[in-house]
């Protein structure tokens, strides 16, 4: 049967999560609605400096999926190397990001123009994050925890200890 | 069976399309990829002067759809009032539109952000059209059709057709 | 006394309200933290096509603020002419706009560029609306009454029944 | 001899000029660094509603130019049809457009991108007005005058005179 | 007396000031004409790198503020920690900030926003610098500095004394 | 013979070209059609962490450049120190830069503000990369070859191997 595959869609939500956010996991809820599973890949190369350790990262992102119920299957991998590769691999018909600004979306729109030269059959979707968290992001997170401030509203319980935890040890 | 509704996956793609170009059917390609079944949405009314008559701009996009093999199910159809309503009235799980520009970023915030208060279960998915068509809206079209320029890689045969007999009039 | 002057401070708002939002009352209040008066102007001539007259634009921003408190001194004026001649007449120390999107600030930037150039000692003060607010502009809100939408939650009740007369009248 | 039509190369700068103002004039300056010869083309068709008619919008450009001395050989010519068929009938090496804001920059580079597909062996060049004009436009310049403010040192002289006479007309 | 706060009007304007520059007095002075009494305040951290340390920071401000007479008390403090809680302490009723370009505005924009979700009742108030400093930013002075050249227009005396030291003793 | 200046007109294309892409050769090309001769200048000073060293990096666009002809000399050159100093050492009449986003074009705008302050009479022209590297830049090569990817089409072949045997000694 032709459609099956697309009838089984499959997307990958791609990212550092340094740490996870209440704004990716409403990303997480919205991109339930267009795909029957999605594929949340925590990528070990978080840039120059992460915060947090991959085992960490990949950690809080599977305890903060856990508390609550998708509506669709919700994966989490860990990934290094090419994300078009990932996305052949996993057979994915579309890679899914969150917009913000016009920054993220100059970014993303490059990213996405290479992306489909490197797999020019996989979609890359953007959505929009709940207006809510149109202003959180994982560096603003840090920064509220780094000076003392109370993240309990931007983030899962789990990372808010974490990040405590981190902050406090480091004073 | 519950998940019936969305392994046949529904979204609409609205718009005045005064006229339809090369980019949008590239556009409703990619969104074929992603959904079962896509609602293309003709707007009767397209803002204070359309060149073009709602009878002609659904026309237009019907012979132009024809021409082609499309992996999903495409229906045209016409459209007036909330956007909101009609997706409610098909029972869509999306509305897809094409980004180009941080201006259209900005615009097509503005209207995703009023969707989701009006009709707050549907997501906005913003695509990308192909490169070779970023560049490209009906405006642009009509532009250089009026200035006597050549439009036959910008727009599908009847558009061509339709927009030289509408300048030849005028003149 | 040298300081009466700014101890008593007032600014302007100027804009055409057609129709005052919840965006723009909400602007009010924030500024009135700021200023110990505030001159809200509603400027006669509101570009090309005005949907509400210079009369009900006029009224319906007076009777919306009528139904709040504010914490400083608020006064509706109408207005017609150079902003810059407007200011100075007022002694006003300060004109406040509303920042919501990138295309607000290049065309605020611009504007606010020209009045120092002929108000030199007067600031442009630009604040932010709520969140809440950030997608909403009179435009959006008479395209979803046309449309007929349900615009309660986001004008005025006043300014909900003038545009249901106003676009049932048109039917 | 090969280079012979690079060395004494041309480049066109059109636009409506609606009416010219002091920062169109220090763009030309500029552009007269670059080029040989620099043909002003003043677009007879200029919108929906020009203020000036082509005939003032010509004449005032000649007379502005007359007031200075050019570093390069400047020509005003009028302008009707495709911007890349004048291109070629003037043998020109690049279209000059100067750029102030983003929204420019948007417009613009659209515009580039089809005009380079429609005549690909044309440049466009972008150049900066002078910090003193960034916020200068012609609207700008327009709105002002309307509402009785001194545009004096925005525009040549020849160009106050018409507008002061077009608005006193006007009451 | 219920309003006498407003009255003494304080404001706070942060940064890392790494350096200070005429851009930052240009702002300092506009944001007098709205406020009594505005707090500099110079942030311990600034970033990963600054040029500068602390102390010299602070020093440079306090000197450079020495020089002119402002029309507000200008009072310089040290600052670390989450500016939403100084603004507390302190009794503020605006946080002032100064807009530039585009990027600044997005920037600005988000951390307003989570200002506001940490401190509501603060508003952070935008203000254009002068045209003349529009291009200037700490980091283009240490660029030109580090490059041998001749920042003595954009910054005061005493800044550029510190940075030409700095850079000698580099080489 | 006063205009011998500009008839053989020179040009400097800065940057640090690390590496050289595609996108940088078709701008080059872009660039040659006009001015005489165009000056390629590599930075020594990369920022702070380059991948590949001067040597490297000026060596791979000489070797880049040699297979290829261009309608105009080209000439490549290191560079240190401030760039309106080199400017004016080589006698050039302008500053060659590439836009491809809104990102690009607010940094090269204050960049050009600030070069046009310390060296007046030399204007920065900005060119439009040819649409199909209008996604490709250096960081985003690098970002490619690190991840495994295959750059053959994005860079020269030298670069290439460059990089893979970067990437591989890494390992």
């Amino acid at each position: 049967m032709a459609d099956t595959n697309k009838n089984l869609s499959r997307a990958i939500y791609p990212g550092t999560f340094d740490p996870v956010t209440n704004g990716h996991l409403s990303l997480i809820e919205r991109a339930c609605h267009l795909f029957d599973e999605l594929v949340v890949a925590v990528s070990r190369n978080a840039g120059k400096h992460p915060l947090l350790s991959f085992e960490q990262r990949l950690d809080l992102m599977e305890s903060s999926l856990a508390l609550q119920e998708y509506s669709c299957r919700v994966k989490v991998i860990s990934f290094e190397g090419l994300l078009a590769d990932l996305v052949r691999e996993q057979e994915a018909a579309a890679i899914v990001r969150g917009l913000r600004a016009v920054s993220d979306f100059e970014y993303e729109f490059q990213m996405a123009l290479m992306n489909r030269k490197l797999a020019p059959d996989v979609e890359t979707v953007f959505l929009m994050p709940s207006l809510s968290w149109v202003y959180l992001s994982s560096s603003i997170v840090k920064d509220v925890a780094a000076n003392g401030g109370d993240i309990q509203d931007l983030v899962p319980g789990a990372v808010k200890k974490a990040l405590d935890k981190k902050f406090k040890a480091g004073k």
